[in-house]
């Protein structure tokens, strides 16, 4: 079966010794962080399963990400941070994600890598269990240009898993896969969202219009592409400001 | 036609002797109750019709059922107590669901099953009235493995019922076709509920994803359903919770 | 192009004198017509536009209706008395409804009809421009055995009207072609208000078993349907107290 | 890759010098840009990105445009004015939208037109991706007959764009394109909003009527939408209260 990934990247600002107790993570990361969460929610990407991680902003081999809970109720009480391995740095007796191991290795193979949604979309999911491939139909899913890659969980822990990323083995194949992806420079986290949220939009209009159009559709080509990613950058801002506002005026 | 079941079990903890005046369910139990018929409403799997029952905690002979009413607008005072043959203990003069026998039968016939869910999901419609099967397009409904089975009321009632389980027979015959599909081992309503949802989620998905791929689709084979559906069992109260906080929320 | 009709009715329950200054309508009958307008907006089956109206419950020749507006807005003030031609009983200078011959036509031509429900159902559409007919996939629409009548306003006002049913004559038309489709005994504007939205809920559901079954799909039969329409005018107020709980709890 | 337009004109009403500052504008009419941008948002025509404008009632060489934002985040203080070559008259260090060029060429080649929506609304996309054409198929959406013209940004600005129109040469041929629909007179602001979320609204139903009757849909003919047209512009006010009711009572 299938896991997408690819999306969801930035550049670390800072470098940091690791190991020891981090510094506390910017109040503001962890803000970005709960609205994250509830965004995704918000915006049916993610329901009760699915989750977003955020690379610490002191301490480049630590990650934040909520305890193991459903996304649209996380609060800022709720982020715990982890090592390079997914151990929890002070986990107070809270439950952690079986699949957190997702974000450690993408994290410790692309150095470059600032944010990580992993979601279970619903548009996006019969794109992963046929032969169809992700690609852009309009401007702000540019992103997805050459493709999203598919992880085929079965070639890296055969035919008898229970679906989960839940071994560092399995995150680390994942982590390959997601390296033949094209990475571009991003601002981290709000991006990060961007690409999740637009990837389902995408994915819906795709999967409509090859029906519309009986299988002929007009795709942006790569120079398209390329140009509009760094366009889409200076401009998401706009998106994350009218999402974080209904996110986080609903109370659930 | 058709009905679905096969989703909605558990164990029965306790065993108490039947007939007489049961003592009082656990709070904690009609509380969970009331919250599965809002949840079940809030995510679309029941409209003004459908119910869903549980068996209750110190009498297996009996269960605990909503009076006739919408799911959406249930509360504690609206739980009435029903008998192994779908008498209501103490009916105070309040309507109850013709086809109550739907509940009584299965648990008749099902000792293990302690919550059952009745409904006509919209997505899940279509795949009763067609001969496409309801298989796991991803993890989450891994407990469709095997095909979920198809009731047809013709067979067991004739071609001029008026489609519904309204007499013991009928139950029973249903119980029946019920006691064909894989019954595991749950943790009784919660679980009900989420596969009830899942099994929605599933059926859009799978619908979607047979067109996208021309009727090529990759489904989860029994050894990776199985053993997602035992991972499932240890984190449905995160979306429990979600689903819980979300449909108490709103007034209706 | 297309009108459908024949879902809406009723019995007169009372005869009084016409022509007259009619006695006030009874206030429950008001506040229900209100219900209907806001309900039918709730659940999608109206939008701006579309309209319901109620035979008189003490003048069977007078009809009651909003006044031009979106039916989500409607309050009591806004209803208006018309005659059998359409007329207003007492305008006050408001603006009536272009289509309000589509209700007095229908009242004067079929007595026993009791309300009347006028919409463009997102899901209906489609069957209106098409040659599929719609028919019940499931109990709760089995009053659309038979199929529902299509009207072609080509085919009594030409090929050159604006589509809306702004003359007696056209009224009379679309009355005619209401008039074959099956008339059962009813009890008023909660079973029309039903009628509508499980229309409109089949549509939905037919569209999408046509092609998952790729157009192999089993309807109720004649005998399932007339048992099943029997049953579900037993059970109507159960959805009714739902939709009305839900459309009056919203401020627009 | 595509661009609709077409929709979304209207007399202009006064005439008055350009070039110097103008007259404030008519409170009335801010207030109707910034319901406009709320309506278009709670419609799903646009999401955090799309923009509408309306020329200055003052002074025909001007147009009233948000800051560059979410549509739906708008309020009166984010309104600007601009010049016909798309400068911002007092920007007071507000950014601005790339794509104004669509509006200010639109106003500059079709002094009939009083309002411009751009959006992106996800049921028009796939007919701009494919060569299906968007035609009416009823009497609401009359506006579309001939069809909605199709701009193709590779033609103008080769294959390499960022698919923005950010220059006055992309919005001048833009502004062609469109001068080759059917412009029709209309009151303005209030009619683009209604032609920009019927468009949306007849775009879903085109699709589902041609899947369901593969292919075969029965539009309106020319005489039909030309009536139709003229009508829905006396009933339009009628959508508009309810769509602004709506809009303006959610907080974001």
């Amino acid at each position: 079966m299938f896991k997408f990934f690819g999306l969801l990247l930035g550049l670390v600002m800072t470098a940091a010794p690791a190991g020891a107790q981090s510094p506390t993570a910017d109040p503001a990361l962890i803000e970005d962080l709960v609205a994250a969460n509830r965004i995704l929610y918000d915006q049916s990407v993610v329901d009760g399963f699915g989750h977003v991680s955020v690379r610490h902003d002191k301490n480049p081999e630590r990650f934040l990400l909520a305890r193991s809970m459903a996304p649209g109720l996380v609060t800022a009480a709720d982020i715990m941070e982890f090592d390079r391995d997914s151990n929890a740095i002070d986990p107070k007796g809270r439950a952690v994600y079986l699949e957190r191991f997702i974000h450690s290795e993408i994290y410790k193979a692309h150095p470059e890598v600032k944010a990580v949604v992993h979601s279970h979309s619903p548009a996006v999911i019969p794109f992963g269990v046929t032969s169809v491939t992700l690609r852009p139909v309009f401007h702000l899913s540019s992103f997805l240009a050459g493709g999203a890659p598919v992880f085929e969980i079965r070639e890296a822990g055969g035919s008898a898993t229970d679906m989960l990323i839940r071994t560092p083995e399995l995150g680390a194949a994942l982590a390959r896969t997601l390296g033949a992806a094209p990475v571009a420079l991003m601002r981290g986290l709000q991006e990060a969202v961007f690409r999740a949220i637009y990837t389902e939009v995408n994915a819906r209009l795709e999967a409509e219009a090859l029906r519309l159009g009986q299988g002929q559709v007009v795709f942006l080509n790569d120079e398209e592409a390329a140009k509009a990613t760094a366009t889409n950058a200076g401009v998401l801002v706009r998106a994350w400001d009218l999402w974080k506002t209904r996110a986080l005026a609903t109370a659930r």
